[in-house]
């Protein structure tokens, strides 16, 4: 049988500021990434979004990001290896703690941002980073970008590996995503973006940008929730999964 | 036998700043409160201060403190209940992830400068931080103001308590500590506070400034090392307190 | 001829989070309170919000907060007047900054949240942010809470200063707030809270919650633009106030 | 006449941290570069700073830096043009308030670790920097490494621009500073450095590393006063500048 997760960003609110449709977004999906207090989120939130996704039965991983909450985690800061071991270890800690006041077991880790794509192409960085998931609990799933240097860096260490696909992006040949100034890097027809999905999930496939049919593992769909347009193309990947004969359930049963 | 628990505030250092006697401080306590990247330290700090402790084999607490880096979690903030509880439990946590990298126990939580005040004063703050160390882990040691309403809502949720006492300070009758802008309120005769600490420890009494003895528990006496002084004035008390038969060891064998 | 000012806060969004109808209450006031980085808004968000005002033609004060953006300046914190003077001063200057880019002359201060709570209440507290305001720039205007503190220390200073009053909130006899807290605080119906706002330009008088009618100067009303059931109360008061002859323009063609 | 401007980081304190030999420093420097609270200091370190410069008469300018208070400000960030150029604003403009206090005149700015890097390899970044500081004040004076993108753009712009050189490191034929990482990259030998810096002020020329002497223009030597050695550094290159007739003077008075 065909299984995917769907995983997205939550928990990004902090203080007086609500971001996000937390609330709408979780019913549709089976693992929450959640912010940590460095990008974004602050404790009060953790423990409100820990317990929004314990009701809804969802699994829940870090999101861990880089201290630069003006910039949302999404500006690159040229942190050293250790540096990132250790902001890592301190937001999956941190998170744990809500966790355990829940009841709840930390599925996964999935960093944010511009740690995510520094981590996506540096290795050495990507180490650090899952020698520090390992230390914290080498029982947690590194949700990684397919084809990336994190990837790489935690089948390395011996942890449990899922990768995360993109329904809006285009892939280059060798696996990687198109970069965004490139034109056709986003896919803009949502028909044929909920195809690519499907065929990724079912035949592990997909299109390159050159027209190539490329291998691909798609463990995981990566969805957002900002606004009643990407809600409802949330919906429509779910039903043309579950069409499709695709269980969408969370990472824990998948990898 | 006599038994007591030596405590001080331990890696307090930020990005470049550095600030304390870490190194020298340890080798003379038993338990080390470490603070947890809210009012000081930062990840990389909380990494190597663990460090440190492991491998001098002393115990490691946390120092939880209030969100305000400028002002070194010493003014008081109208935090709700909720916000103090959210607040340690993130703090909690993020220790809790280096002590695992360091493959060491939690003790203790110490509440930090106004945290540490306000709760002093307020059940029900105190009892919200309690709950919160509590959901966490029931096992960890709250050390708090002899007298305090900290001390009482750790009783109150039955989590192992540990009173601590000051070498430097004069107590009033009831036994809470007396103003600081209180003429008399600092012990400035050394040899006096030294033979106080003894006293408490051995007697469980102390002379409060009335002149009147009143009954004290002093299951640790905290300490600073601030400057060569205050690190002579650790080894004096570690001294009488030895020479008089009193053996200092950690919180944990004491209650 | 009647005149009075409407002032409501602006600018306090932060990096990726939006708060508040900039763009709607803008039309509707003569006097923006533009938070300065501290409780709220970033460099980016103060240029912008600048550019927003000048294109307006409205305007522009300095807000200033205590640094908490977590909890939006709106918990207390125990700051000495030392500190909230420079607090202040850092804040006046981060804005002149763009006040200068946008060819516009700040106009007034008025503090935030806690600090303007605090404020109201501690003549030594408003005593040291007026001086720094004054060494600042003497022409700027204080806009405080009428019968606060704050006017007094501007006042006996020499510093112009505007009184603000609430279309929502009643009175003591004392010409304070009632606190929220208590029964009859809020004025929830617009008519009346119209009514009594044209009362206090024209007749300086308002009844207190105690049925007794008091003196009240009424230099500037303070207003929300939080959701559009507050901008339509925005468009009533404006709408009341110009039908009874009154002529709604800035501070400084009033004090 | 010989002159030269010897400059300084200062006011790099922050809250209860205290860094530096401020104190030390100023009686050997002309011209201070002083934190303006983004990679260090607040406002009550800033208020203090400019009170002790200005009693020992020498001049100030602003030191901005990328908001990264846990990294010193020492690592890159990516942020963008229009995002430097409102942070150096921001900074200006709340230095500028100090300035106001004491009675003096911000006299340049100097970008502060990674910014004053990035922007040393990066006109565009440099362009929108040089274009906040002009729209704050057209008369400032634009501190810049010789031969670096700032020190262009700032001339592109019309602004008045002084290059600075370094005593202990080693230069490039084309004028750029050698990478640490290069064997060769410090000058170690403190006569040697002396003497190239009285040469570097006097001849306008410098060896670079390849043997080759190449011209250099010296407006102000960048100092430090971290530690015993590095001050009695300092001393030698002043007592060495002063013997061979150069005045030791502020940027004021050379550019």
């Amino acid at each position: 049988m065909y299984k995917v997760d769907l995983n997205s960003d939550l928990g990004e609110s902090f203080g007086n500021y609500t971001i996000g449709n937390d609330d709408k977004v979780i019913p549709l999906i089976t693992s929450a990434n959640v912010a940590c207090g460095y990008h974004a989120s602050d404790p009060v939130v953790m423990d409100k979004t820990l317990g929004m996704a314990k009701e809804a039965g969802i699994c829940v991983g870090a999101h861990p990001g880089l201290p630069d909450l003006m910039g949302f985690g999404r500006r690159n800061l040229s942190v050293s290896p250790d540096e990132a071991k250790a902001y890592v270890l301190y937001q999956l800690g941190a998170l744990e703690a809500f966790c355990r006041v829940h009841h709840m077991k930390m599925q996964h880790v999935k960093p944010h941002g511009a740690l995510y794509n520094m981590a996506a192409k540096d290795y050495e960085l990507s180490l650090a980073i899952c020698q520090g998931i390992k230390d914290f609990d080498p029982e947690l799933i590194v949700l990684a970008l397919s084809g990336g240097e994190l990837a790489r860096a935690a089948k390395d260490l011996g942890l449990r590996t899922a990768l995360e696909v993109f329904a809006d992006r285009a892939y280059e040949e060798d696996g990687s995503l198109v970069n965004r100034r490139k034109e056709g890097a986003m896919i803009t027809d949502e028909e044929l973006a909920v195809s690519r999905v499907v065929r990724m999930v079912k035949e592990k496939k997909v299109t390159a940008i050159t027209g190539k049919d490329i291998p691909i593992q798609a463990d995981s769909v990566c969805v957002h929730g900002d606004g009643a347009k990407a809600l409802a193309f949330v919906e429509k990947i779910r039903r043309a999964l579950t069409d499709e004969g695709v269980e969408i359930c969370a990472l824990d049963r998948i990898v």
